[in-house]
């Protein structure tokens, strides 16, 4: 029996959940429900898009929803009433939130008893559980996080809204006399500037000001102006020609000691990803498999990735992942 | 109330265990067993030595028993002996034979209604978890374990046998070339000789044939002949002094894609030890929080690092952890 999955929301995450679905043997794509016109929304695979009405009585045959909105507006709301009525998984990410997004998810969830899964994806999700076991297994180390090289698309987006800009693309680029000096586990302290450098591809429209637009970025509070930010003006073919994909990545590198002290150990945990919505949704998609069968076990309530089992992710049985591997 | 722990047997992983158990703030060491004379074992924390007979019986107040013997010949004893009376975790590593061990853990778990956790430490362990949670979430790609640079103890006691030899240590170094290619994603086939190469640091006795030997080493079969194997002769001297740690460490590196295959993603776990027998002491330290925390909500059985949420490991509280770690 297939477990039955609806995605909601097709943008760049939609479309990257798809094509992680479409790869899972155990697992049916059964519908993409969107907010707009689904006359409008085309579907690579072709599964059928219906309007969230459909969603809406709580009679939609799915197992498993996976919510792709964004984590400012879309799923403070989203995530705990589809959680009122079917297993539901979210990526959201507003960090100072996550407290309350929980508790709402969780109270939804516990009273349709079904499994509402939050704040999954690679960062929060598989760098958290990384610097989780860190910290579990060596506790008193210290954990760094660093980001990229990749696009940040929130900081893109703050370019674009800068006047005379036609398109933007910023990479976070994690600087490697920091990474370094971390993997040699010399535990720095690091700040925000020291960590990560900001460099930015700019299509200006013909005649901005381009001094102008340099200096509106690097000034900019909370995007660019604590780190050192680097800006590039491009044509709109070498946009399109050299920053289409949406790369990224990092480390969760973590040192520790053990014993009276002496002796160091340095975890690191790396990702190098093409592409980030395609592997985030590879993620909620394993992830969606542990909801389902946590639920078949009469489990409810909110999780996060730190209560799930390993071997809920996979569609192998305990013996065959003991045999191949443990 | 503290979780109260005891270690049966007192080698270089009891100590290890015994070192992280002492800095766990909700775990108290109540004793190390020892089948040899207890009067003989003086532990570096002064915790009090006990003979196994005070284990036999079945009535130590223990809540875990991190069981630290050799897999070759006690763990398929020992732990079944001794998951029939208390909850148990090894890191039984003989790999051909974990559905046994596995199968008779879990009938003696079940009967008394104890947890026996096996297999763990970082490879089976750690390393596991890492290959689980990337084959699940790309299904399809390529896993590969490398080791190293870091001492086998098992390759330095097969030199230590050859005639004429007085000390040896050999580190399994990893080949730069090969980890690259994996790390570029390049999904090479590799055999064992282009994986990794065997370093070797001899004392012989005096008068011996150091040319017999190191033809001995190197053409040994299963240990040393599918390898490059370097064999470097020194003095004692050098030998306290530069290779009296036991450092290891190694990688696992997954290379799958997402989407019609032409987005790659490559995910690395990397491990850089100064001592291997502290940091499995580590991981099984933490695990034996988990195992304690399974048995109090009345799960019974074998269990491998597979089947544990990350979050029992941690002595913090799912509020703390989502709020620090997520």
């Amino acid at each position: 029996m297939s477990i039955k999955i609806g995605i909601l929301g097709y943008g760049n995450l939609g479309r990257g959940v798809e094509q992680a679905v479409l790869r899972c043997d155990d697992m049916e794509l059964t519908a993409v429900y969107t907010r707009r016109d689904p006359e409008s929304v085309k579907t690579v695979s072709g599964v059928k898009v219906l309007s969230t009405e459909a969603l809406d009585a709580g009679t939609a045959d799915i197992d498993v929803l996976i919510i792709c909105g964004g984590s400012a507006t879309d799923l403070p709301k989203m995530t705990p009433k589809y959680a009122a009525m079917y297993n539901v998984i979210d990526s959201f990410d507003t960090h100072a939130n996550i407290p309350t997004h929980f508790a709402n998810v969780d109270e939804a969830s516990k009273s349709a008893g079904k499994i509402g899964i939050i704040s999954c994806g690679w960062d929060p999700g598989m760098f958290s559980i990384n610097r989780l076991y860190s910290e579990s297994v060596l506790p008193g180390g210290k954990a760094y996080t660093f980001w990229g090289k990749g696009v940040s698309q929130g900081h893109s987006d703050a370019i674009r809204r800068i006047d005379g800009v036609k398109d933007a693309r910023q990479y976070t680029v994690p600087v490697d006399a920091a990474l370094e000096a971390v993997r040699a586990g010399k535990n720095p302290e690091l700040t925000t500037r020291e960590k990560h450098t900001r460099l930015c591809y700019v299509v200006a429209e013909e005649g901005a000001d381009k001094a102008r637009i340099e200096n509106e970025i690097k000034t900019m509070p909370n995007y660019f102006s604590d780190y050192d930010t680097t800006v590039n003006f491009i044509s709109e073919e070498e946009m399109q020609r050299d920053h289409s994909g949406l790369p990224h990545g990092g480390s969760v590198i973590y040192s520790g000691d053990s014993g009276n002290g002496t002796n160091k150990h340095v975890i690191e945990y790396k990702l190098t990803l093409d592409s980030n919505p395609e592997f985030t949704g590879s993620v909620l998609t394993a992830y969606a498999r542990a909801a389902y069968r946590m639920n078949k076990d009469d489990i409810s309530g909110a999780k996060t990735v730190f209560d799930i089992a390993p071997a809920l992710l996979s569609p192998l049985s305990g013996d065959e992942i003991r045999a191949h591997m443990l």
